[in-house]
């Protein structure tokens, strides 16, 4: 009987044999075989459901909090919102093939780049089953063979996920062995896995902040990490507050379990009298605890009803993911400038202003993926900026930036047409 | 007294505050910068000349070879050269600031990329001390703050060559501290250097394989690297023999010691009779030495006057790196294709045919940085593609591939123009 490691070694050698041929698959193929995936996650539903069920169950028995289990279970309507996803990306255009920067040399060579899959993507992701689907469709339409490595909290969604995936595959004629899940829940195969860089290309972790440190510290081949976002909204001086008040409770209430949410806000010490009781007292409604500095508290002691807590080091650098918000008043742009600096993780960072000069310098010189100008940092999704899907939002400078679309799951070749051409 | 690694710790810090303001220096000051270092070498060439004939005659006294020593040497005419070099980035247009795929959301939010510098490069090098001036000149262009690590053979040239950058950069008015060159040859500090990547957001090793290894397995950030290239010219059954010809002899011979020359002949048995005696005559005329295989072995024999030898396995995967080339006869396409496949490196492989669906086949299916029909794999170089210089060769898949310019120092962020809006 093979082991484990075998097993997964042969998985690897089957994904790295498909990807040659899946690289120049055709468009229609692909979009197919995604069309299928759509159609059999509703017909395979009860099937779906049942191995969802089972893992819901012993989540319950080894006491998973309420948060977990949420993000494990699947249910009709999750399903079809998951279908038309798939499909949305169906609908996308495919951007592998795309030919850019051609030019014909003195000497009459054409040279141009070509766009072209990476090759084989593994992924290591945690108790979301939807994983399992999101990041196979995004894989085979960019033209990527897939390893897939989920949680044991959700093994049994995440394989019969991953059959539908595969039948619906083979049914299109998609390569046999594009899609690999691995089914052994044995921890050593991870690490084993972060070895195989002659099979995988590049890793995408898919997890909690423990998860992404530990593939990226021990990842031998590429790794695309991010979405550890410690975002800071500044309300400067010259802000309006409604607009104020407005978007930093959008950025902090709206959706806080996710990365690009609002855990710092920061305001200028001139608008701060004014400004932080008016978002103190919305947020305060919607349940958020503010972590304040000495002068923040001060302003905000004498209002009723606040869940104020004085801040400690560790709130300026915590991703808080929760109704939490750390809250500091500064004296300037300057100081609003080097306290992002230091306590961002360039993720998203957003200036309230109505001043041309203090918009201007807080864009050039806030170095994070984005940088927001009187708008909320909750916009900071593949989705929202039209690239119609994301694997993540990178926190990296390089490859990609920001929100990971198709374009981001491939490279390029320089193809060159001769006709004989030497170099003199 | 500072210990070196403190003093190392200081230049990366002070490496870092400049990068803060070269991000937006304006494209004047850069140029001015580079166009006065183009001046200094002249002015200065004395001193400079002075450095270099120390490391040199330590280099002679050490026993150094001939090559390195050739690598290691400076004069005047190599001096005016690597100043033309500096007016010709100063010519170039400057990427950064460039705004791209800006759109405007239905919500009035407008997206777009910038692309800025990367922030702090660090180059760890060996003994060619042009790459003082190449690697500051093309980061200084690109925005971006240099740590200067070079080799122990060239410290007195490098530190001549770094003073004149610094001294060229202050005068133009770059950011102080923007270039730092390390004067200590304390092995050790290149391993802390590889450490610090709250400092360092990418580090370009240049020189053999085995610094690329060394650097590429121990530095905890980015890494651009590449440079080995184990090239291969397959001539197809079809090809026209006296391009093949040409193309064979220009990609061995122009210029042997560089990563795009060939390493290996692959060719098809049914031309293999008729073009490996024109080849391996033309070769042989330059001294080439052939490690081959078999069958090619056979057909050679007969001819006079050939360096052949018998090839072993390791032929198949060696850098050649001087005037050794393998050859090899194979049945088919299919053959060419899976030899690439198992010991290609990833940079540049050509085809040789006049057959649209051999040309078609190879270009889509060899995955390396660049793909040729019918041209002389020399040309993979940033200055013959137009890119107007170059950094090196990537072989990676991320980030970039290929030839390296000004735009792969570069990184984009998301800038985000709102009015108050907020996520629905």
């Amino acid at each position: 009987m093979k082991s484990a490691t075998e097993e997964l070694e042969a998985k690897g050698k089957a994904a790295k044999m498909a990807s040659h041929r899946l690289a120049y698959l055709s468009t229609d193929v692909k979009n197919k075989a995604l069309r299928n995936i759509a159609d059999d996650l509703l017909t395979k539903k009860a099937e779906i459901l049942a191995a969802n069920q089972i893992d819901y169950r012993e989540g319950e028995t080894s006491g998973m909090n309420a948060a977990m289990l949420d993000r494990l279970m699947l249910d009709s309507g999750r399903l079809e919102a998951i279908a038309q996803d798939v499909l949305a990306v169906a609908a996308l255009p495919d951007t592998v093939g795309e030919i850019f920067d051609m030019r014909t040399l003195a000497n009459g060579l054409q040279v141009s780049k070509k766009r072209v899959p990476l090759g084989v993507i593994g992924t290591i992701y945690e108790s979301r089953p939807n994983v399992t689907i999101d990041i196979s469709i995004l894989c085979l339409k960019s033209g990527n063979a897939i390893i897939l490595r989920g949680g044991k909290e959700a093994i049994h969604s995440n394989s019969a996920l991953a059959r539908v995936v595969q039948e619906a595959c083979t049914r299109a004629g998609v390569p046999e062995g594009a899609v690999q899940f691995i089914e052994s829940t044995d921890r050593a195969l991870v690490n084993h896995m972060l070895k195989m860089n002659d099979i995988i290309d590049l890793i995408i972790p898919r997890g909690g902040a423990g998860l992404i440190k530990s593939v990226t510290e021990n990842a031998t081949m590429a790794v695309v990490s991010g979405g550890i976002g410690v975002c800071h909204t500044y309300v400067d001086k010259s802000a309006d507050v409604n607009k104020a008040v407005a978007i930093a409770f959008n950025a902090k209430v709206q959706r806080p379990t996710v990365c690009n949410a609002l855990d710092t806000l920061l305001v200028h010490t001139d608008i701060a009298e004014r400004c932080l009781p008016m978002v103190a007292t919305e947020w305060a409604q919607a349940g958020v605890e503010m972590h304040c500095d000495e002068q923040a508290l001060s302003i905000l002691k004498p209002y009723p009803s606040l869940k104020l807590v004085p801040a400690v080091d560790e709130d300026w650098c915590r991703e808080c993911l929760s109704l939490v918000a750390a809250v500091k008043v500064v004296e300037s742009l300057d100081e609003a400038l080097a306290h992002i600096e230091r306590y961002g993780s360039g993720h998203s960072e957003a200036i309230i202003t109505e001043e041309y000069q203090a918009a201007t310098r807080f864009l050039n010189e806030v170095d994070a993926a984005c940088v927001y100008a009187n708008a909320s940092t909750r916009f900071t999704d593949g989705g929202q900026f039209g690239l119609g899907a994301e694997v993540g939002i990178s926190t990296q400078k390089l490859h990609a930036r920001g929100p990971l679309g198709l374009k981001e799951l491939t490279t390029y070749k320089w193809i060159i047409f001769g006709s004989g051409q030497v170099r003199a």
